[in-house]
């Protein structure tokens, strides 16, 4: 890790920095991919797969008779750790589903609002040699819970046209509607568009390499949403002189094993406290299987000293972390001077692992800086939340006059109509009735 | 209007269509500007407003005594329904804002939501003849509310490079830090950017033409959040026999005029209420000072007669309009039925034009079809919400073996250490204790 000390404060704006890419890199690439397959559907899809993955899915679309025999292949202790993680998230997104709150703004006019699910959810699901089951949790949970329509889940296959059994295990454990073994831009296209056998969807969440970020960015273009913009994941610790020097240096590991791109930041007041957390980290990083791609992501990584603890809260409001940790006892005294963070983890039991798994809080963060501008995801990313108005002929008299003159004002007249119209209807009632 | 009469399901995907752009016609248009103004600051803003606007404003930034000063040039009863129409957004608004609800999802793991607001946001207001101060109301109060550190707006000057005094009244009173005369793709670069005079934000609120549209898209990809995607308006009413056909009339007229591209859609069940309709539109729109617009836009329009209130119902969440009337009495039973929607206006007495203005919801809205996947804008676009978890050491003894199992299974050897470190210091102290 670099070793920094109270850097000044025009250096911060360099200190968090995170690896830039080329927003346009990939664009050309992906439209050509996206026009292809909103033409030529399927066999489009199945080109491409065969192209960029070396593989070629055993079938597009996983059986049901597949998906309800996945547990078969999945070792009880483990079904057993996923229903917790599961029955954990649910719980925690079930408690973010509001209540109808109506409000009487002027008397005779009511306003409120309700929550629609999005019907049709797609969730992409990264390939490589690890299954990231827990995305699934994490995404098909909430969508569920949202009460969507369909939930579809892209992923692609291994060199046989495989999906790993967890993976299916989980998506039927959820209640995924329907698994495509196809991944990389070919998925999202098809996402976006439809295929003669893959569902067009209308949000589409879930991580991924850049070719999937650039095809995620591409499909906002042609009117589909995505959950949040995409970096590498990071995490921030502060460590005072209460932490537990081994503990920070598992969680600082817990992160960098992720890539070599990974982003690792560790604040601290204490100049000692950092050395043994930098010992601890050279003694555990021996032991990691991930050891060589971990080792590389902290060379990127800053251990950087500070005056106070609250100048590291500065700092890391600054960072903008997906993760942040607070690695120190009574850590909840500081919790309102945080502003930008995606996911906060307190004191010297809260490992960022249990976010990342099973304590219930969402692990699709907002990283590289996003968590300045944009929440992680909640229940709240599948549904909409539709404004309703009711006026009475009341509520029309209470409000009219002063709708009538701000139209005038903004020179539209058929919105002064509209309620002109209704004044004086009330009006001749009232009078007819005298 | 164009009449239909109960069209084939088949033919409903045809009649909801808007009139398509090409998302990438801008741009290199608008990529060039961004370049341009992120090298040179404001005096690439400065070279932009003269060439695309005509004009120069007096000053980039309006100065305070000029707005303090805005009330002297706006009539008394104009500034009474403004602070009206605040006084009802502020209610409905400030309602938004949910208690923190800390869940134990399992013993000695609790999480939560906490709230942030953004911390520097920017309002883009159109230019042209009229002043569209509402708008200024819809972003600025519930920015205000979130508590947003930072509330910059931009709006082009008119050819004598100034602002319209009712813009510059309704920006002080809602709290606006700062108002820049500028417009167009030149100001949400400088927004992006930020330059020497206008500060950088985090996201990036407010309607615009096609020009501003597209340079909000560009800005996503420089990591700067926008409100959502645009189009033109649109309402689409469902009328029964019920219905008092003039002020049916008199709400699409108050769609129309926004624009040539306007959307308006009329649903019924009883050709009758249609017929009368219609004639009153005919009557109707020959008082209106935009009568040409009006009827432009008109001509892309439809009337649609439908089997039953519940097919028109079937289309109008098929339609997914911005605005959506149930011109009817009783409409509250139905709102259950509605899934696709930016908001609702139930019976006779709400008018398109009450929400526009003063009853307290948004109008800031999706069109386009976004109501299938965007909520319309609230006090929830405005903050992040932030997760917090704390473990304790039960917490952790409860869920740590799940976690293990877990993270064993995606591969992720860090992760497991995170917890088997701290499960084993929990076991020695507590053997060490008996």
């Amino acid at each position: 890790m670099k070793i920094i000390d109270n850097p000044d404060r025009d250096l911060w704006l360099e200190l968090i920095k995170r690896p830039s890419k080329n927003p346009f890199e990939l664009e050309i690439l992906v439209k050509e991919i996206f026009e292809d397959i909103h033409k030529n559907g399927d066999s489009a899809v199945l080109k491409y797969a065969r192209k960029f993955e070396k593989a070629e899915p055993k079938a597009l679309k996983i059986s049901k008779d597949q998906l309800e025999k996945s547990h078969e292949k999945v070792v009880p202790e483990l079904q057993k750790a996923i229903q917790l993680a599961k029955s954990n998230i649910s719980k925690f997104h079930e408690a973010q589903s509001g209540t109808i709150n109506e409000i009487e703004t002027t008397e005779g006019v009511v306003c409120w609002r309700e929550s629609r699910a999005i019907e049709k959810v797609g969730i992409y699901i990264p390939g490589g040699s690890a299954p990231l089951f827990s995305t699934i949790l994490m995404l098909g949970i909430p969508a569920k819970i949202a009460g969507c329509d369909e939930i579809v889940l892209c992923t692609p296959t291994d060199e046989n046209g495989e999906i790993n059994p967890v993976i299916l295990y989980t998506a039927n454990l959820v209640g995924i509607s329907s698994v495509y073994g196809i991944g990389g831009i070919q998925a999202i296209a098809a996402l976006v568009f439809g295929t003669e056998t893959i569902a067009k969807v209308d949000k589409i969440f879930g991580p991924g390499n850049q070719y999937v970020t650039a095809a995620k960015q591409m499909a906002q273009q042609y009117g589909t949403a995505i959950d949040m913009p995409a970096g590498p994941s990071e995490v921030l610790v502060i460590a005072d002189q209460t932490c537990v020097p081994a503990f920070v240096a598992a969680d600082l590991l817990s992160q960098a094993e992720h890539g070599e791109d990974s982003q690792v930041i560790l604040l601290t007041d204490n100049e000692e406290v950092r050395t043994l957390i930098l010992k601890e980290l050279e003694i555990q990083v021996e032991a990691l299987p991930r050891k060589d791609v971990t080792r590389k992501a902290l060379e990127n990584s800053k251990a950087i000293l500070l005056s106070s603890i609250s100048e590291c809260m500065q700092f890391s409001n600054f960072y903008a972390p997906e993760h942040l940790i607070l690695a120190f006892e009574n850590s909840r005294n500081l919790i309102d001077i945080i502003t930008n963070a995606g996911s906060v983890f307190l004191g010297n039991y809260s490992c960022e692992s249990a976010g990342d798994y099973a304590s219930g809080t969402n692990h699709t963060l907002p990283t590289n800086g996003y968590a300045r501008n944009y929440s992680g995801v909640s229940l709240d990313s599948f549904v909409k939340k539709i404004t309703f108005q009711e006026l009475s002929s009341t509520g029309i008299e209470n409000l009219g006059p002063a709708i009538e003159l701000m139209a005038e004002a903004e020179q539209l007249f058929a919105h002064k109509n509209a309620v002109s119209l209704r004044l004086a209807q009330i009006k001749n009632n009232t009078s007819s009735r005298n």
